[in-house]
């Protein structure tokens, strides 16, 4: 059977989603693939709809994957939850169609990045969420963020996936956005930045948010923040954000060919 | 010179605030105490306003503490930060007068108790919250809290810190509730119970939860509640609360004793 799973991570201990080498430290996906073949009792590997860095979170990270173990999804989900780590939990589970692929299906990844306001460290909101000392014009980052919507070459603040250094092979670093605001908490100390695309660059949500906040201080004007964008070439102004405010919130995909059944 | 501080800690990592041998553990206390003496350049030893349990968090968090070195407050909280752990923060610094005693001082101590229900793991929320599968009768909780109100005689729902086991001496267990309340989210899937009292007995707000909870599922009545309470001999139904849904958020003086700068 196909099966697909809606995933939740606290991404702090994990070197990325990505399997790497055991001795380079835990990933989820390596977290995800233990439990899976220990619950199935063969080999298990699995596809992921976002490749999540090193110290990102999600609530609604998607994996698929293929088994010869027939099980109803609720308890596929139980057994997995049973035996993965308490930073990881899968929040449903669906049988799927032959052709779903968790990533060649997603027509669009959405983000979700968090800033908080204040000049003085403050360890509990920090966890989940970047610091900035200085206020932020929102309304700025707003429009900077907007002039992202729609198809545009996003060299400037990303690379390709499938960028290979042996082969010296350039992935192309065209994305379709389909959402980029940046919300402020009714106090104004919290902002959220949201993103969606079809798919996204590595490290380009980061990139973007470390350019916006630099939008929201003043130091660099919407008009410079688009150049930048049509430049293309790798410009990125700034720091990128740190991973703890990013979140990967949702993967969406063609109508009627993931629906989630939670126990 | 005699100083405040107002200290944010992230308690997942300590066992509790007070300070304890250093093979029990890393405390807050201790991690305050070493970077006090660091900056101070003196040995210094702090009292503070709630001795939290191990992986209790606080927002509000008061301490004090005398020193020979004179330096504005500015400069002791910089210089704290600078030294202190990334899940320790000191908030703000302030003078006070020689009388003041963060823990004689306070006239009150307020704790917030997060809940949210979800019948699945939840690791991002799960952090500073204790989950519930069940639907919880908010209002039940809260008719349930309100009885808490004024003085009683919790001995119910916790020991005085002033026990000892050596010589058989019981301290005693009335206290002074000062706010006592239960607030659900407007989605009803969060709730947020609040307690401000003269001082608390050990243990006693997490097992006033865990009773709370009970009443919020409907296996215990508000009549019963309060029969437990006015019993005052440990008869504390249920489990006590987890401790990562506990945050001491503030901490009340006299007028005029503390008045927080900060950097």
């Amino acid at each position: 059977m196909h099966l697909a799973a809606l995933v939740e991570y606290e991404g702090t201990r994990f070197k990325g989603f990505q399997r790497q080498a055991p001795d380079k430290g835990p990933t989820v996906q390596g977290e995800l693939e233990v439990a899976a073949t220990r619950v199935a009792g063969e080999p298990i590997t699995l596809e992921a709809a976002g490749r999540t860095d090193s110290g990102v979170h999600a609530t609604g990270q998607v994996i698929s994957f293929q088994t010869d173990v027939r099980r109803d999804p609720a308890t596929w989900q139980r057994a997995l939850n049973a035996v993965l780590p308490g930073d990881i939990a899968v929040r449903a589970v669906c049988e799927v169609g032959d052709g779903f692929h968790a990533r060649k299906s997603a027509l669009a990844r959405r983000y979700r990045y968090r800033l908080f306001r204040d000049t003085v460290r403050a360890p509990l909101r920090e966890r989940y969420a970047w610091r900035v000392p200085l206020a932020l014009d929102v309304a700025a980052m707003r429009e900077a963020a907007e002039t992202l919507l729609g198809e545009h070459d996003f060299g400037a603040f990303g690379s390709s996936p499938r960028d290979d250094r042996a082969t010296g092979y350039r992935g192309h670093t065209v994305r379709r956005m389909i959402e980029a605001t940046c919300l402020a908490s009714p106090q104004a100390d919290e902002i959220e930045c949201l993103f969606a695309a079809d798919a996204f660059l590595t490290g380009m949500v980061r990139r973007l948010v470390g350019a916006l906040v630099l939008v929201g201080e003043g130091r660099l004007s919407v008009a410079e923040f688009r150049a930048i964008l049509e430049a293309r070439e790798k410009a990125h102004p700034g720091m990128p954000a740190p991973a703890q405010g990013l979140c990967l919130i949702g993967v969406d995909y063609p109508a009627g060919s993931v629906s989630w059944e939670t126990v």
